[in-house]
C-alpha cells in the first residue's frame, strides 16, 4: 500500500502533537516539518525545511500555524497542488475562508479540509446528527474546564500583569464563568489590574472571577472538556434527548482530528471542505467493507 | 422551493411517527402510505394504495416494513428509479445488503441509504467519529433501559407463555442485564417456564432475571436509550475520553431518522450508500452556507 506523504507545518503546540499522531497513523509518512528557522528540533528525525517547496513529493499539508495565517499557507500549499488541513477556528468566517480556499484549491487541482478540530469540526459533526435526529428543540454546548487562549490573551495585555491564565468553567447549558489567574509585575496593584480586567471586552460580560498568584505555569495543563446537549423532537414527538461529552488533552485531540482530516483531504475532488461535507468513512484507514463491517 | 415527494411504505409502528416526522418537515410533502390493506387508517388524509406504483411521482420512499422484507422492497422502488430510505438492523448482513442493493440502484438510477436508524445509523456515525479522534483504545455501546424486540418475541415462543416482554438493563461498558416479564397462560407453571426461557439460546449467556406479572402490556413503553464511551488515544497521547448518550422514544427516534436521510438519498449519485458514505450536511434542510453558518 502507497502511504500518505505527509508534512507538517509549524511546530508550535498543535504540531509537535501533530508529528506523534502522524506517526502512529498505519498508513502515512512523515515526509517533513516545515518552520521558519531551518535547526532540527530535539527528537525529530525528519527533513526541516523553511518552505514547503523544499521538501519532495507532499500530498498533504497539516496546517499547524496561527489561525490567522492558514489562509495564506492554505493558498501556497494548494497552488502547488498540495492537500491542506487546517484548524480555523473563528466560527464568524468560516464560510470565508472556505469560498477563498476553494477557488485556490480547484485551480491548484488539490483539495482542502478546513476548520477540522473538535470546535469546529468534530462537535460540528455531533450538532448536525442532533439536529437531524430532532429538528425542533434547543442544543447547549458547554465549554472546559480548560484553558481559553483568547482570554489568557487578553488578561496578560493588562497593563501590571506579568503572566495570566484564564480558565473556561461550564456553569451548565452554554453559561460560562471565567477564573483568572494573574502573576503580578513588581509593584502593580492587585485591586487596580483586577479592575481594569473586570472592564476589558473579553470579560465584561460574563461572571469573571479575578485570583492573585505567585507562579501561573504550574497551574496551566492543556487538558479540556466539551458537554453538549440537545432536548428536542420530531413530527409529535417531544422530549429526545442526546449528549456529547468529551475529556481531553486539547492540542493533541485537534491533531489527531487533522490528522484523520489528511486522509479525507486525498479522497476528495478538488475544492474546499468542512467536515460536514465529506463521507465520515473517508477519515478512517483500512478497506470500505471493513470499516462498515466493523462500524454500521 | 419543489418539495421533496415522500412515500411511506409500511404502517406499523415506524410507518406511524415516519408520517409525523414528514408532515413536521418544511421541505418535504406526504404523497401517500403503502400498505397491504388498502383502507385509509383514522387521521389518515393522503392516498394509500397497496403498491407504490399507484402513488404518482414518489421521489423517496421510506421502507417502514420488517427488516426481513426490506431487500424485496427496496429493488422493487430502485427499479422504478424511486429512491429508498431503510433501517435494516441486521448489522451482520449489512454489507450483504448494500452490495445487492447497489447494483439495483444503478440500475434504476436511484440511490438507496441503508440501515438509518440509531444503530445501526447515528451510533455508527459517532463510533466513526470517535475512532478518527482516538485510534487506538476501547469503545463500549451499553444499550437501554429499552425494550428488546428479539428477546421478547423469543420469550413469547416458550410454552405457557401468554405474553412476554424482554427489557435490555444497561450494567456498564457492555454488558447487560435481561429483565424478561411474564403473562402466563392459565394452568402454566412459573417455574418451568422460567426454566425453560433461561436454557433459550436468546437468554443462555446474559445475566437473566424473569418475573411473573398478571398484566405485560402495562410495562411496555417505546423509550430506549444508548450510552457509549471510548477512552483511547493516538500518537503519544493516553486517555482521552468521548461519550455519546441518548434517552428516545424508540420509533419515533428511527422515523426520524429515515426522514434526514431521505434528503441525502436524493443529493447522492446512484447506488448504495450507509450513513458514514455520504456528507452529513445533506441530512439536513435549508441551504449549504446557512448550515455552515449555523453549525460549524
Amino acid at each position: 500500500m502507497e502511504k500518505l506523504r505527509v508534512a507538517v507545518v509549524g511546530y508550535g503546540n498543535i504540531g509537535r502533537y501533530a508529528v506523534d499522531a502522524v506517526n502512529g497513523a498505519p498508513d502515512m509518512k512523515l515526509v517533513g516539518i516545515v518552520r521558519r528557522q531551518e535547526d532540527v528540533p530535539q527528537g525529530v528525525f525528519v527533513p526541516v525545511a523553511d518552505d514547503i517547496g523544499k521538501l519532495p513529493n507532499v500530498d498533504v499539508a497539516l496546517l499547524c500555524v496561527p489561525t490567522r495565517s492558514v489562509e495564506e499557507h492554505a493558498k501556497k500549499c494548494l497552488k502547488m497542488g498540495i492537500c491542506t488541513v487546517d484548524s480555523y477556528d473563528i466560527h464568524e468566517s468560516i464560510y470565508e475562508l472556505k469560498t477563498s480556499l476553494n477557488q485556490a484549491a480547484k485551480e491548484g487541482g488539490a483539495a482542502a479540509v478546513i476548520s477540522a478540530g473538535w470546535d469546529p469540526g468534530t462537535d460540528s459533526v455531533v450538532r448536525a446528527i442532533m439536529l437531524a435526529s430532532a429538528p425542533f428543540g434547543l442544543t447547549h454546548t458547554d465549554f472546559g474546564p480548560g484553558m481559553s487562549m483568547g482570554h489568557t490573551v487578553a488578561a496578560k495585555a493588562i497593563g501590571g500583569v506579568k503572566n495570566a491564565l484564564s480558565m473556561t468553567m461550564p456553569m451548565g447549558y452554554g453559561v460560562h464563568r471565567r477564573d483568572v489567574y494573574i502573576e503580578l509585575e513588581d509593584g502593580a496593584d492587585f485591586e487596580k489590574v483586577r479592575k481594569d480586567l473586570l472592564c476589558d471586552p473579553y470579560f465584561a460580560t460574563s461572571d469573571t472571577h479575578v485570583y492573585e498568584v505567585d507562579d501561573v505555569n504550574v497551574l496551566i495543563d492543556k487538558g479540556h472538556g466539551v458537554d453538549m446537549v440537545r432536548k428536542g423532537g420530531a413530527g409529535k414527538t417531544q422530549n429526545q434527548f442526546f449528549q456529547w461529552k468529551m475529556t481531553i488533552d486539547n492540542p493533541a485531540l485537534t491533531s489527531q482530528i487533522m490528522v484523520a482530516c489528511a486522509r479525507a483531504a486525498r479522497r476528495q475532488a478538488p475544492g474546499a471542505y468542512t467536515m460536514l461535507e465529506f463521507p465520515l468513512i473517508d477519515l478512517l484507514p483500512g478497506g470500505r467493507e471493513e470499516i462498515i463491517r466493523a462500524l454500521v
